[in-house]
């Protein structure tokens, strides 16, 4: 989970997401509108009798106002919640698992802040299902095989491994920077990934009120994922003033055509 | 208001209440569920320029939790946020204004719990139009009939003051009950409310649940309304195990009639 606003507990109710698939939260920066879910949350996952351990990355600040609601609130609760220090200034690996890497993306804000980068590891190749059967390969060298191993018949031939695998699914890459002004260091950091989701709480229109409040427009958020070459671009985090979101779809699809609106509940396939 | 849930300041927008009508919120006792929602409701009434002060009644350590959380993330508020510490298991007046008067009802709880008593002032009389208009009663003299006086005519003639005047409309009560085990102590404080809002988390088929927990079954919300006379009881908080509240209504409804369920967003008028 990216970030815990008021209400989260609520939406994931709603989106029926199973509470115990959730391990770690990366929390952007310290605003009430991106952690202040966090207590609810941790509260009803006690009443649910979670076992498994919550991981939560963020401002170290974030444990010392959070910790004393803990030993107020939750002290029954039936699982550990662990704090991750993280310095948002700094671009680094928060988290690794064995099937995606987390990287910080230090952004630009009132107060620290920093994006996400979710890189999910090389996949293994695919085997081919006809080869295995015609060189009757058995079960357990299966798994050798999608290492890279070849195959030796029993007649002592080396059958190249090529010949059984074709190559895994391409890895995909996410992208999450919120809140941010328009900061084109992140651009190398994000070179590339498959999808990116940037802020754009507000048009060119209201640009310099953009710049004061150091949040981005949507032809800012646009020219970011045009210069990283991002595959696919979605905005959000727009500024209650504008009913009517398309305007600040136009404005970036201007710029960057594949573009699309962020909204509750909304899914994105990738 | 009286308490305040994580997800409330969604509600007040969905509902298009006003923030700045707000000027106090009672809140029963503390749990996340009843006053989750107060950080992220004051952040936003920061945002929304409010000036006039916010009163919180509410027991002691609330204050001692929540400071520090307005400190870090209301640093720019415009208005002041007035905690006044109450004794949740004293019956006493915590607040007073020119039309109405609130006391605190102690209840029986896992923490230290109360309900509210919201007892409209008696207003003033009506004026009879007609009669002000036949014995030419100048303008400036209507205040004075209202509270009282009788008219004297140009003449002489004393008209008293029965003449001008019907009774004011009756003053109507409110108690809320939540959270609470059974607990007839209430029910002298209660006595002959216009609406009892009474919690009945369970049914008689988990008294015992209830007992544990401290939460009352709907029979026993009903019993309290019955045996303090009052006009209408209101159930809610139900626990999630009931997807069809109609049991609980029926449940209630055995021993008191006039009950109605409580549900999101749902109004009464009395």
């Amino acid at each position: 989970m990216i970030d815990c606003g008021e209400g989260t507990q609520i939406r994931m109710q709603q989106m029926h997401l199973k509470a115990t698939r959730l391990g770690h939260v990366f929390i952007s920066h310290l605003h009430g509108d991106h952690c202040f879910g966090l207590i609810g949350m941790i509260s009803t996952f006690g009443m649910l009798k979670r076992t498994a351990d919550l991981h939560i990355h963020a401002h170290p600040d974030l444990e010392r106002f959070l910790s004393p609601l803990l030993n107020y609130f939750c002290t029954d609760i039936s699982f550990k919640v662990e704090f991750h220090p993280q310095n948002p200034s700094v671009h680094e690996l928060v988290y690794e698992d064995r099937s995606v890497e987390v990287y910080s993306i230090p952004l630009k804000h009132r107060v620290p802040s920093c994006g996400f980068l979710f890189k999910e590891k090389p996949g293994l190749p695919h085997i081919k299902r006809d080869m295995i059967d015609f060189y009757k390969v058995p079960n357990f060298k299966i798994g050798k095989i999608k290492q890279g191993e070849d195959f030796i018949t029993d007649e002592g031939e080396i059958i190249p491994n090529a010949v059984f695998t074709t190559p895994p699914t391409p890895s995909i890459s996410y992208a999450y920077c919120s809140d941010t002004a328009f900061c084109e260091k992140i651009i190398p950091i994000i070179e590339g990934v498959d999808l990116l989701y940037h802020e754009a709480t507000f048009t060119e229109e209201e640009a310099t009120r953009a710049r004061q409040t150091m949040h981005s427009t949507a032809r800012q958020a646009a020219e970011i994922a045009k210069k990283a070459n991002v595959k696919k671009l979605i905005i959000g985090h727009y500024s209650a003033r504008y009913r009517n979101k398309t305007v600040l779809l136009k404005e970036a699809k201007e710029v960057f055509e594949n573009t699309e609106l962020a909204d509750d509940m909304k899914c994105f396939e990738f």
